[in-house]
């Protein structure tokens, strides 16, 4: 219970950020181990300890907006809250990608100089990050296996009771996935989104089929690639908005959120303009933006790796560069929200939304 | 000829920099095949222009080093002005990458509007990127086709013409690996580096297994483990020093760089420290740095292509963002320098240099 | 009149971004003066060309905002596309000041080489980057002088004529201090909103004096401080929300927002989560960012000229240093949004909207 | 003593970081005074700890550093040693001013939710970060006081007594200035640098002049300015060659350096292509780099500070954003080799080495 008078009393900087403990937990294992530490492993003691501070923070921003969407209703007035803390989180994975720049002014040899004292540890052990990568809502069948063994495998028993717990909780992808199915305005008003939409995508490309054999300025050999690469959308288009096929592909692992949640996306995308849509259509670009910066850092992580240690075996005993490579594609959570892209239709060939509807998606301070 | 008198004319900035050409070539294509411009498309026209811009100064740059490189001798004087080169090419490409970031505030809606009127331009038809990767020295060989074709096919003549011509004219990795297999100091003053280092790598790996078999602190699953690796690493030291296995590598297409090249490299890694060999250090450093730039850069573009069009084909036809990807990878140039790391063994196992050998590779005045 | 047939015609990437004139606009002044071009002549100019097509870029999207607020009342649909185009002039500013890293490259004696050359050219004399100021909203009076002389002293008259137009026609600034004037919820539903946070600071600066005299804590010395402190910041509140004070300041240029526009700035920042304001209070962010960005690239330009030529004069005869550093303060445009911050109680103190006032200020779809 | 067997001990990543101290040390004060924490308060607490964490690992650096060059002679297999060390400060700072970045995610108003209980913490009161300008070379002097205060009041006995160590321990700018000093090039073999370089610059003014006169393409207004400027520029070679008038400058506070290390960095300015001058260059822009990006940093930090609190008073009392920004530019410690810029000559104006300088100048090797 906190206490009026306790509210004036003093803090000193030292203290309120707990520095002891922080400028003291850089135990070099070459110093121990050897006569003369080695210079380098400062660094590599301090740039990990970095990584995992800001770690805990990308913890906190998702916990607070996983909160958030729990229910069975989120508060509009939460949605611009949320959108900020994972554009937050978001500015903190530009600054760990920037930060793999510190650790490039560390040589090869240098790293050599210390490394063989680091045996078993290895970034794979940071219990963090897998906490960030099961709360995003990365599923244990999509990962690459490490070394043939669950991921699981190099943590102690307590830390794989906290990452169980944390995925039974619900990941930030099933509950966007359920808030997504949640939408109601596919159907509103008698207008019927997913009806009116396919009417609008048969009349362009029948539109763009007659004006390619019209053109008088492509050659038939042209005309006929045209056509061709036209049709390829169009059986694209069909194949994706059939919700049998899509609930095969999702069968298939190929593709994770529901036909409904999939359909809400499009939507979303499509008329964002649409005051009450504005700040979903936000959340959905901050997820992308999360998913491709992760992605990036695990790329130039993979870069950094092939540069220090060539072709050996990485500090863990992993396959180093081309496990870290290959989780950059595999890994990530919300690629389904970039196949949306091959879905939108240019805006002059949308379908209008009724008056009534607009209406309903406006502010009320304006209806009046 | 120079006018002496003509130094004390005057000139302006607008005149200077020619911004008649440079602001007044944006023409929109929206502009003219609809009633309404589309808003975004200059930003399509401008960002691409920009790049074009820095491509021509990174061939500036580039051409420049070829120029220092081409003779059987490099004056010391130029070295340290190539790897200021190099390096100005490097500060270019991390800001070519930013450059992606403003691209990626044009949402898939917005280039839907007019990406139609693009076709088939693309960036495939950039000559001067073209350029760019030969003078570095990217082989036809080992490039990705282009659904089938050479990428030679995008080009008018004229333009395939004069790639041919830089094809012919020595590319950056050709000149290098010259200059690496010209250097002097593999065998000075009775000191055989090669036999050297290898004599160091077995006493190294005799050493550790001993200590591994030693320790007190390894379970018997551990030593075997642990030994496994240190057999792996053996195994690989002793196939890529071996002048037949490289050379057979080489053939297949999976090296680069020829027996003595690497050699030379792998000393100057090792014994950067002195200062005849600490320019040439920093220089294979710059390629690197270099070669890690444009992959980054290509996969971030392909990055920003899957999220702008999913899966849908790219302006030109292609494949879009499956090409871009593959070719980030496959398109490295340098990519022997970072093997290199791969053969580097501990400063404290490094032979040490007699000390007539280590006054032929310093200062002359320090000498005295 | 756009042909529909036309719009099947082709285009090459060649001719569509018309590099040959991009490419063909780099005449070095060195190459015609001296027998040798001098090498980094090629960057200085590269380097300006690309920033003026980013200024180019920078005003088309300016302009297309400054359209939106023209009129008497702003369409809602489009405040959420204007707040992306102002965040992408922000990104484009970042870009901006990264590319003086590129510049860095060049070091003071390679200047030298060719600097002669350039007089009396200087970048005073970009009549875009003059253009952006007047579109943002400088004024003539907060400038800088120039010498002496009013900046378009360095313009031919036809140019002074283009920025002449440009004042009158109505700036960022201006529009925007309109469009504050305008907003409807000030007093609303009997809600009357300055009333109603004059109380709430009162009851917020009396329960803090309060609770500081009753502390068990601190010191009387502390405790004589900290109720000063509060005297301090409890006048500022006062200073600044009386009317007449607030047009004192203002007729002394100290201030550039009405009394009004300042009023609705705060309300916008203090209920920014009520849907309504969620997208004015974006706006804001985004203005404020645009004027920071301008400011560190203006710092980070005097920095480099500073390290380029010492404390010598600039190429174009200025002060060079000193008068780039001054203008880094001196020319914002949008530092009242920056006062605003010490206007802000905390939402604990906030008074509570009624009911009624939520229900205007949020969705049509949501009140049901 | 080192224990062979104890080198093949096995070793955790959460133990050997330390992970329990550090994710353990974010204690929120609004936890403890507030029914709910405050959310944003972790990030505070977060960024500031990250903060702490680089100044352990640059101060690690700069005493590397300082350590090097504290004996008469440095070890030139160190200077590059050195050079990277520093570069890695460089890229330290460039990260903490992107982190800038993240804290910028915080709004005001939710700052306030907290900032109270902060009182009277401060960044003031870093003790890591009052170390790092110790070691680089910050004279009391040379400081903005504290409210009138020495920037030591705010910390412990204990702390105090740390700080006065460092100082007398000797400054980088002190050993920097010292090694500078002892530079034998300045007369070797009958090449007098000093004399020469004063008859090159005599040497190029009066062609200016004369070819200015000549100029049959400037007004006779516009010779009369460019001889104004160049007679500028003449007096101020004068007077800062003229050893009295730099020591009376010195004496003033107006300049650090002394007169011999002045003119050594020049002379290594100059003629920083020969080889044994090049590392000793680099050095120098190493330093001026470290000295900018400080600079940087204080004033984005100034800058941040006035988003957030306006004109308010600091947590700490402090003149907030005011005092920052002085700090920006009175810090500098470097500063000197700033103005090395303004004494430079073109290179077609240098003097020639002659050949017998040139060999002690470069390798052994190479002068055979």
């Amino acid at each position: 219970m906190p206490d009026e008078k306790k509210k004036y009393t003093t803090i000193h900087y030292h203290s309120y950020l707990q520095l002891d403990k922080i400028t003291g937990a850089q135990k070099l294992r070459s110093a121990e181990l050897e006569d003369q530490p080695a210079h380098e492993e400062m660094l590599f003691i301090i740039i990990h300890q970095a990584y995992e501070l800001w770690f805990k923070q990308i913890i906190h921003e998702l916990n607070s907006v996983v909160v958030m969407f729990k229910d069975d209703w989120v508060d509009e007035r939460n949605l611009g809250t949320a959108v900020g803390r994972l554009d937050r989180v978001s500015e903190i994975l530009r600054l760990l990608i920037q930060q793999i720049h510190v650790l490039e002014t560390m040589t090869p040899l240098d790293f050599l100089d210390f490394r063989n004292y680091l045996f078993p540890a290895s970034g794979f052990q940071s219990l963090q990050f897998r906490i960030i990568e099961l709360i995003l809502g990365l599923k244990e069948d999509n990962r690459m296996t490490y070394s043939g063994h669950s991921y699981k495998v190099v943590f102690t028993e307590e830390q794989k009771e906290q990452l169980g717990n944390i995925e039974e909780g619900g990941s930030l992808l099933e509950l966007i996935e359920s808030w997504l199915e949640r939408t109601p305005f596919l159907e509103l008003k008698n207008f019927k989104f997913l009806e009116e939409y396919q009417k609008a995508v048969h009349r362009m490309l029948d539109k763009e089929k007659q004006a390619i054999m019209d053109s008088a300025y492509l050659t038939d050999k042209e005309k006929e690639m045209r056509s061709k690469m036209l049709g390829g959308t169009d059986t694209y288009f069909k194949a994706v908005l059939d919700e049998d096929a899509h609930n095969k592909m999702r069968a298939e692992g190929k593709i994770s959120l529901s036909y409904k949640a999939t359909i809400a996306a499009l939507l979303i995308n499509l008329y964002r303009e649409q005051p009450i849509l504005n700040m979903p259509y936000n959340l959905l670009m901050s997820l992308k933006s999360i998913d491709e910066l992760m992605t990036t850092w695990r790329y130039r992580h993979a870069q950094m790796v092939m540069r220090m240690i060539g072709n050996k075996i990485g500090t863990g005993g992993s396959s180093g560069h081309g496990y870290l490579a290959a989780t950059a594609e595999k890994h990530k959570v919300f690629k389904d929200l970039n196949h949306i892209a091959s879905l939108l239709i240019p805006r002059s060939e949308l379908p209008e939304l009724p008056d009534e509807l607009k209406k309903e998606l406006g502010f009320y301070f304006s209806q009046k």
